[in-house]
């Protein structure tokens, strides 16, 4: 597994400034562009696409579009998130923030310019045929969009000014703001080797579990990770005054939730007649994940 | 013409809501993304598309969630444009802009919204085929893209901090911040007409003359035009230094202009062998219009 993650993370990061590099764009944009595109990160959801296809046995020739266009909007959404009028973030991943980096103004643009270039690199992948950009197009704009991921930011902001927040309203925001990206990336993989509607289905719910398995484990990270490996403060949340599961549920509490849905996604993993074996240790490397 | 203009404005306008009140959204959102989408305007860009279609005599109903789209990546660009890091504008068409209605961070991320959820109204309307789909989704995402729309506000913004610009490098600007999206309008008619590739070719310089015709209008109507039909202080530009064409050209040189781009559009027009009237007749609307 940690060979196909490493190889996988590899191959996307090679790829990825071929997607932005030689657009007939103003320099700067570009520039701004790759900075953040090119930061690093995990690159999670284009792996998890991947491993996705790889269990399918489809050839991953035909998903480094669609993963790459995913890494696109993730990206654009951490720009946007770290503006000054919303986290008001000076560092990412080690470096300066996008708009610390080329102003508040091209911050901006190029977020923009990223999300929409991402529905350009689907609609015009040659691997590709036009019922599966379709569907890809109109799956990944719901999870993004309003009902999804800006949906979730939304959400996040308003739960901010309270501090009254149960755990039913913490699991709404991350299962937007984080999870929807990331099940769409896994049932991207089910739409790329023509996989049925129930077994999408189960890949969904699959995706969820592992999606708040996530976002538990970044909480309780950012409590008793490495600052070094994080590439931010340990404890910030808490300073930040934000609701976290530790915070709602204590540190075991928390971690008992992890675990449970760790299980539960393993268990939607099983209803699919197919050898997922990667994905049940990427299911393990999130729970089990040091930063 | 003014009749199909009228009633077009009217039917585009009484269906645009309908894409957004519904959302599964925190109602916030909701109402930011339809405070700045039923502002009003001219609704020219839906116009467009409706008014090819026509031309081609193709029924309208299948190009409203096509032009609804494209007014919904109008109406995002201008509350971006708006924002304190951008143009730092407190009134759009009469009304405070959505950043002092609802604050900055919930105005980016209405634009973003409404930029994302255009794509979704395109890919899952029920009167495009998956070819139309990918199609439209490929060419929106450029035209209103870093090789677009975004790549002409960041060429604007470049533009700003210098007061040497020459006439190609403002007709650069205007092609990509404007016009590009104007050419998908018009084209996207074509498209929806399965109209060929030179056909195509036509509509797409025809749309590119009109576009910057349409600009040059604008920069003379800040000078000479009306306040309060307007919506914005006359003189704005002037004030705020911005280089236009009667800046660079003159008056005289800017009419001029604008009369050359509406001969050249109608020669395009002309190579369509098709009775494009309301295309016609809407060049004319450009070139006289007082608002």
């Amino acid at each position: 597994m940690s060979r196909f993650l490493t190889e996988q993370k590899e191959e996307v990061e090679r790829r990825l400034p071929g997607y932005v590099a030689h657009l007939d764009s103003p320099e700067i944009l570009v520039k701004a562009m790759r900075y953040s595109l090119e930061a690093g990160g995990k690159r999670l959801r284009p792996i998890l696409l991947l491993a996705t296809l790889e269990g399918y046995g489809v050839s991953l020739e035909k998903g480094y579009d669609t993963a790459c266009a995913i890494e696109m909007i993730h990206t654009y959404s951490l720009i946007h998130d770290d503006l000054p009028a919303m986290d008001n973030d000076d560092m990412r991943r080690g470096k300066p923030t996008n708009h610390r980096e080329f102003g508040e103004a091209m911050a901006i643009l190029a977020g923009d310019a990223l999300l929409t270039h991402s529905f350009e690199v689907i609609s015009k992948s040659p691997y590709l045929n036009d019922m599966e950009k379709a569907k890809l197009v109109m799956l990944l704009a719901q999870s993004a969009g309003p009902k999804g991921m800006v949906g979730g930011q939304v959400a996040d902001m308003e739960a901010e000014a309270r501090d009254d927040l149960d755990v039913t309203e913490l699991e709404y925001i991350h299962h937007h703001k984080t999870g929807d990206l990331l099940a769409f990336s896994i049932e991207a993989g089910g739409i790329l080797a023509s996989a049925g509607e129930e077994e999408r289905l189960s890949l969904r719910r699959f995706a969820k579990n592992l999606g708040l398995a996530f976002q538990i484990k970044d909480d309780i990270l950012d409590v008793e990770g490495d600052a070094e490996k994080m590439g931010k403060p340990s404890g910030s949340d808490v300073t930040n005054g934000k609701s976290t599961y530790p915070k709602l549920l204590g540190m075991d509490g928390a971690k008992e939730k992890l675990n449970w849905h760790i299980r539960e996604a393993k268990e939607y993993l099983l209803q699919i007649k197919r050898d997922h074996q990667l994905l049940h240790e990427l299911t393990d490397y999130v729970a089990s994940r040091t930063h």
